[in-house]
Order: C-alpha cells, then sequence, then structure tokens
C-alpha cells in the first residue's frame, strides 16, 4: 500500500486536468502537490490551493504524474519526465499505455464528458478505467481511483479504445443530434426548451432499460409514409443525410417481426 | 369554461393512450369515460376504472375524444364519429388537424416518449402542444392540457411537425446511437453501465448550456488522428457510416477558429 497522502502532479490545464484537480483538492488522502502549464495564466483557478509551474524542469518527485494534455503530445512530454522513478500516467481514452516513454507507466481514464464551466454532480458514479504494467503500480493507481470513484475497474488499451468509440456515439454524437434538432426548433420559432423533458426521458429510460427495447420512433415502425414526410420537410442536407443514415440503422436492427 | 369534471374517452391501446388514461383517472377533473379499442384485451388495465368497448358504435358523447391510434387510421376512424358534435383530438406529431374529419377537431400532443412499462416521473413537466379551429376548443384543451402539464402551448401544424422532427433526432436516433455504442461494448466485453454516467450528464448538460457549447469529442478538436483511428477500429459498415456522418457534420459546424 502506498503511503497517504499520495502525492499527485498534474500536467495539463484543460477540462479533464481541471476536473481531476478540483477533485484532489477536496480529498484529504491526497496531496495535489504541483501543477504544470506552459501557460501558467490557464492554472489561475488553482494557484492558492497548490503550487503552478509553466517549466517541466521545476517538477519535483511525485506518487503520481498525471499527463491530461492533448494526446499528440503525451509522448513528448513523457520523454521529459524519464529521470524520474515514479509513476507517470495519462487520461487519454484513444492513447495506448505504451505512448508513455518512460519506466513506470499508466493510464487512469476519468469516463465522463467534462466541461470547465459544469460542476460535476457525483464524482463517485463515474467510472475510473486503469491500466499499468505491474500489480504494485496497478495497485497504487486502484488507490487514487477509489478515493475518488465508487467504480475502479482495470481494462486494457483495447478496450479503453472501444470504450472511448462508444463515447463518442453515446455521448458525442448524441450531443450533435441535439445541436441539430435545437437548429429545426430555431428555424420554426420554437424554444429548445420544449425538447429537455424529452432529453432527459430518454437518457433516464436507458439507466434500466436495454437501448434496443427503448427504441420509438417511426424507423422501429417501420412507418415509411412519416419517414418520406420528414424528408421533404427537411432542407438542409447534412440534416438529410443523418436522418437517412439513422433511420436505415434502426430498419436495419428492428426487421418486421 | 367547460364544466367539469370534463367528461373524456380515448380511442387507442398504445403508449400514448395508456400514459394518458393513467393520467385522467388519477385527476378529480378528469372523467375518463370510456376507452375504446378494436382488441379490447389490450384495455384490460382500465377494465375497473372505465367502460371498456370494442366496437365504434358503443361510444356516447363525451366533452373531448382522442384519437390516440396510428397515424393512417386517424382519417377514418374520425369519418365514425362524424354523428358528435363533441370536440374530437388526435394526438400525433406528423398528422395535420384537417385529417379529422369532423365538425370541432383538435391536436392534444403530448411531447414525450412513453413505454407503457416505463412511468412516467412527472408529467406536469412534459409539454402539451394543442391545436384547434376556434376559441372555444382551443380553451377546452387549455383547460385539460392545464390539469395534466405546467406547459400547454398552442402550436400549429407545420410547427407541431418540425417539433415531431426534432423529437426523432434528439431521442429516437439519440436512442440508436446508444444501441450502437452498447453493441461495442458488449464486442469488447464491457458492461453497459459502464456508459450510464456519460448518457446521464450529456443529457444534463444541455439543460442548461446550449447544445452547440457542449460539444465536445474528437471531430469538434478537428483531431483527424483520432477519427481515423477509431474508423481503422469499426468493422461495422453501418456504424462506420454513420461515424462519418455525424463526424462530418460537427466538423462543418465547427469550423476551424
Amino acid at each position: 500500500m502506498a503511503n497517504l497522502p499520495l502525492h499527485i502532479s498534474i500536467l495539463g490545464a484543460g477540462n479533464v486536468a481541471t476536473h481531476l484537480a478540483r477533485q484532489f483538492i477536496k480529498h484529504p488522502d491526497i496531496q495535489l502537490q504541483q501543477m504544470y502549464n506552459r501557460h501558467i495564466h490557464k492554472l489561475k483557478e488553482f494557484e492558492s490551493t497548490t503550487e503552478i509551474i509553466d517549466k517541466l524542469e521545476q517538477l519535483k518527485p511525485a506518487d503520481i504524474f498525471i499527463i491530461a494534455l492533448k494526446d499528440d503530445v503525451i509522448g513528448n512530454v513523457s520523454q521529459r519526465l524519464q529521470t524520474f522513478d515514479n509513476l507517470i500516467v495519462h487520461t487519454s481514452g484513444s492513447v495506448s499505455i505504451n505512448a508513455l516513454k518512460v519506466k513506470r507507466k499508466g493510464v487512469f481514464y476519468p469516463f465522463q464528458t467534462f466541461s470547465k464551466n459544469k460542476a460535476i454532480n457525483n464524482f463517485k458514479t463515474i467510472p475510473v478505467l486503469i491500466e499499468a504494467n505491474n500489480t504494485k503500480d496497478i495497485s497504487l493507481l486502484k488507490t487514487l481511483g477509489k478515493i475518488l470513484s465508487d467504480k475502479v475497474q482495470i481494462v486494457n488499451s483495447e478496450q479503453r479504445k472501444a470504450l472511448h468509440i462508444a463515447g463518442v456515439f453515446a455521448a458525442n454524437f448524441v450531443n450533435h443530434l441535439y445541436v441539430e434538432g435545437a437548429k429545426i426548433l430555431a428555424d420554426n420559432n420554437l424554444s429548445f426548451d420544449l425538447i429537455k423533458p424529452l432529453i432527459t426521458e430518454v437518457a433516464q429510460k436507458v439507466q434500466t432499460m436495454p437501448p434496443a427495447q427503448a427504441q420509438t420512433g417511426p424507423a422501429v415502425r417501420h412507418d415509411f409514409n412519416i419517414i418520406a414526410n420528414h424528408l421533404n420537410f427537411i432542407k438542409d442536407e447534412d440534416q438529410k443525410k443523418i436522418y437517412k443514415t439513422l433511420t436505415d440503422s434502426i430498419i436495419k436492427n428492428h426487421p418486421k417481426s
């Protein structure tokens, strides 16, 4: 077991770095030791609670370094931490553990969408997916993970990629469908507020019911009159393409019984 | 003003008919007078609380008849109610008010997704969109609507169609993306439970933030490496097509600043 409090330093000032830091400073078992970013002004929120730095050379040893930077710089930044014997992890859904060019490497992936200006209601419910190359480092990441979340799970890099892609479908693409819905409403002088209860209900339904079973709408009913009617109503070519692509896929998933 | 309780009869035994009936029997200001369906066994749930019938000839006058049947039978069924002087409405998002072949016609459209085996938490928050051809009937529908919901609004048939299409995007298509996400998880031995908090958060975010502003993920970041990587990982051709279509649309909506 690692000695508590865990000394953690975060590299990054983006959405993930910010939300992890906000959690860490609340927990007595974690000492947020340093936060690094090239643009130090982005770390202003944390200047009174931790040491903020803008040069990698200023980093001091820590139990875990968390690299929460853009995917394409993770490898290079990790190389500049090779002098440390400490565990160095990234937080990306898409990057292999082997992108880290250090001795002790790992992944600490909180599976949630983060925006700086939107607080997280309950971090304890957010799955934290971890990966490391030996039991000691797994144990260290489990200790950290369990301080934040009730749902810590080991997944390999391939599974983590699948999880990220599933998230692109069920979160990023979903949000884009809200965007297109909002445009259709605005074009017809209708408030986006009208659709908010529907959005909530659809997301709530699949918390207790398999999504395939929760499917409703003209496509699952094979109601080709309404589908044609809708496609005739929609003028935007991208919306037409989205409508056709998703309708075709729903129909294939639900062949007429 | 109409005399209370309002006498209402429902034609239909589907999701909308069932959820409306469940609401009506709870409210002292509404008398659910009769429920009709060709297949009377589908109305079994209501046999102890209202008169259930399977022949249109058995219908008695009511303040409002609600036709909650499949879109393509609304016109024909309404024709068989021409002897009544009462207000006759349908509940469809897609069908014009003029499909009703009766003197006093209207629309009563609760904008929510209903499944019989999923209870509605709070009907008061569900928008009810109404339409009628004169102030007396509008007033009658407003009275009924306000008994159920705090959000009763008059919309015309064109707006209602737009609202329905927005719902197809933000609800039916959204649910299908949950389905595809679930498949990707299952294919990689990951539980659908892992993605539930993300689904909830994405739906919650747009309750207080415009969806365009809430957009995250590789497409809005123009991260073409990850996009190529994901497309390489995805083997299913339909999923590839959905991924490309929605990614292209997100990129067009968020040109690089």
